[in-house]
């Protein structure tokens, strides 16, 4: 029976994962990009979805939101149904945790409504399940910072370990979108099953020199470390111009660039109130000569995570 | 010609590298072990050795701290010659840096007698020239923490890129050496070319939680984190009841448990004030029933590096 509120309204940031040497692991949430998700209680026990904003799956045993709801209800024994609205503020396919963010929005949503005292890591399990619908994967690096904002890296996923880094204050991120589509699954198949121990052992410096860098603002280890041997050399291909925008952005100041989830959109680390406006029109010049819409999003970390917005 | 102070004694301390996942790449000096070297100039141009403590080769060109002499004096043009007496703290061969504290401590000794103004830093090179003689390779994991203090981690070695890590005050190590030989050479064959992405990816995971933890003084996560997924797997078979040790270590409050360098030596992490004579006593019965004999080493981390103990 429903009971209290009936509905709430939560915003579920959109993150970025493999953050350079932390593929596979690292992500952080980003402040100003995200879902908006009302979610409803009802008696009848069905679950419909309204989507605006982007075309995603209606039928709720395909949608991510509905299926981690789906999983969350059936753990604590609910028996009712869910309404829920998702208005998408980016594009699902972008690199940027579409699915998490509203696998992560629906369950924190449900938190709240069913009054189930669960912590955000605790719903983190249940946001997998949702996500695994669309990527074929159990991997938290973008479900985990959209739930609990800041960078997170996540040493295992169920039941869900990771830590939060400590980021400068000052720290800004600008992320490029170029409109190309590149599925998550073509991405990673591109990927061998070994890697050179070579390649390992540079990873592992970078990861320590990125977290040491993030913890003591040292922007220029930052950018120093911010380098992925593991899936960067493959996906790269994928991304037209890639090159050509790396060096336009660590040209203008960046500490480090590299790919955002497995791509097409990349980001570039800045220290504080630099003016990107110059770089954004340089790179929008290259692909305007290749006829490709590219889309810019400016702005810092998002420190809290999802969040109800409204009661 | 040998002007001003013609002799220097140094102490260079003993370094643990390899230190979990930073596998190749991290490492750390040991408080109140190492080698005390004294050397001084003479006019012949001849290089002459003095070993106490443990047989070193006399051999200039096979004498790691004579061959990095000899690098350094190459490169700046000193025709003269070195005396080295050089008082080994520990044995060569068991996991400590033995080659790396030789070579550092004595060009870090003759940058001071020929007034070369060189940084700590840029002695690295030198010391490897040195290292490489008894290693074949060029790893700065002991070099540069028994150069520098503290914990270092490398990203490059020539010319050196490494930065320091900031760790718990009340850090405190324990280590263990069975008296059983390992040659860093056959441990290093002992490696596959290719390591599992997974691997690989868990090696990244544990090396940012590592560098969180000392950062942090979390000593729970530091635990979590101090494992190797590349080589501890091949490199534990070598290292008679590694099982059975690391249980008890562990078990007696550790927080984590691995190899130091190739082995034979192994070490624990511990925080503060914690009484381990319990735990030595239980490691050393063990070791006797099987008649090896096993030493112990318990400090803190020498944070100041090679230094000049008088001049």
């Amino acid at each position: 029976m429903v009971t209290g509120n009936s509905s709430v309204t939560v915003f579920a940031p959109a993150s970025v994962s493999n953050v350079g040497p932390g593929f596979d692991i690292l992500g952080f949430a980003i402040e100003g990009m995200g879902d908006k998700i009302r979610l409803s209680l009802n008696n009848d026990g069905q679950y419909s979805i309204q989507s605006i904003g982007a075309e995603l799956p209606l039928n709720p045993d395909k949608n991510v939101a509905t299926v981690a709801l789906k999983a969350l209800a059936r753990d604590v024994g609910y028996k009712g149904g869910f309404d829920i609205k998702i208005e998408k503020g980016f594009a699902p396919g972008s690199g940027l945790g579409s699915s998490a963010s509203s696998a992560v929005g629906a369950v924190f949503a449900a938190n709240q409504l069913l009054s189930l005292g669960y912590s955000k890591e605790e719903l983190i399990p249940y946001a997998l399940d949702g996500e695994q619908v669309a990527s074929g994967n159990r991997h938290a690096d973008n479900i985990a910072p959209c739930m609990l904002g800041g960078f997170v890296a996540v040493r295992s996923c169920d039941p869900f370990d990771g830590f939060q880094i400590p980021v400068p204050s000052d720290l800004k991120v600008l992320i490029i979108f170029p409109d190309v589509p590149i599925k998550t699954s073509d991405a990673r198949n591109m990927l061998p099953n070994q890697v050179p121990l070579a390649a390992g052992i540079a990873q592992a410096a970078n990861m320590g020199a990125l977290v040491k860098g993030l913890m003591s603002s040292d922007y220029q280890l930052i950018g120093d470390a911010l380098t992925d041997a593991f899936a960067q050399p493959f996906r790269k291909q994928l991304i037209p111009l890639f090159d050509e925008v790396e060096a336009l952005v660590k040209g203008n100041g960046a500490a480090g660039f590299t790919i955002s989830g497995s791509g097409p959109a990349m980001f570039g680390f800045f220290r504080g109130d630099i003016d990107l406006e110059p770089l954004k029109q340089q790179i929008a010049a290259r692909y305007e000569q290749r006829e490709i819409t590219v889309r810019f999003h400016e702005s810092g970390i998002n420190e809290r995570g999802v969040e109800i917005i409204n009661g």
